[in-house]
């Protein structure tokens, strides 16, 4: 396989991510591949706020991956920064070929690089694949995640 | 009691709202009141950002309660932003008296204000009291939460 580029996404690349968001047994209920006027205004969105970083892996011209790391200040545990980990996807061709890990490890040296104490992240509890993941890569599901539709 | 005022946090905030991180008891473990200086740093890491909502809750001039409200925009869920609640605290003294629904319904009105689609936060596993107080404000315990310290 060609090399692996990881880089900002920018509006061009909206629709292969769309469409990796889409293709997961979680994702194909809540998107709308048909219609990406919602994704492109999120896009604006995404890229005038300093502290989101949306990336995708790029492998021969084509979009593979895709992750979005939320750079969060606080005051809690002595003012640490957190970084949050979203909207992890990886292309159905590249599953199993370590992409996935290769996205965590970008997003734990950028979280270094941003200067923050922990970073964290919320797996819809039917993904056990993902936790088995997740806990091979250091990280321990202490906490339960809550969500609150609008 | 008298009234109850939900306002933005400001530097002089800083000492109560550490104070009330602190008494807690994971907070006890990691948080350090002796020296606010990191504390100051972070507060103003955080009133520089637009998407950070660090709140106290004041009573009769007291600091009684604190939430951070983050919001982040992304793709996912058809270009949803969602809203992230984190380091809610009540103070010891009015435990018990309805102030942590009164936070989290103030968050959950700042979130629809900013079109937010979707309130989430994490609870540590050992927390069974908050997580009963979660459900009864109508979130659901769908997700594991994971963390990685750096």
């Amino acid at each position: 396989m060609g090399d692996l580029e990881i880089r900002p996404a920018t509006p061009d690349d909206v629709p292969a991510v769309v469409a990796m968001l889409s293709d997961d047994p979680l994702g194909s209920q809540r998107e709308s591949v048909d219609d990406l006027t919602p994704y492109l205004s999120a896009m604006e969105r995404v890229t005038s706020d300093p502290n989101q970083h949306l990336v995708v892996a790029v492998r021969e011209g084509n979009v593979v991956g895709t992750l979005q790391l939320t750079i969060i200040p606080g005051l809690s545990r002595r003012g640490a920064t957190r970084a949050l980990v979203e909207a992890v996807r990886v292309h159905r061709d590249e599953r199993g070929g370590g992409l996935g890990t290769q996205l965590i490890e970008w997003a734990i040296g950028e979280s270094r690089r941003e200067n923050c104490r922990l970073v964290e992240l919320t797996s819809d509890a039917t993904r056990t694949d993902a936790h088995r993941f997740y806990q091979r890569l250091g990280f321990t599901g202490s906490h339960i995640g809550f969500k609150l539709p609008l």
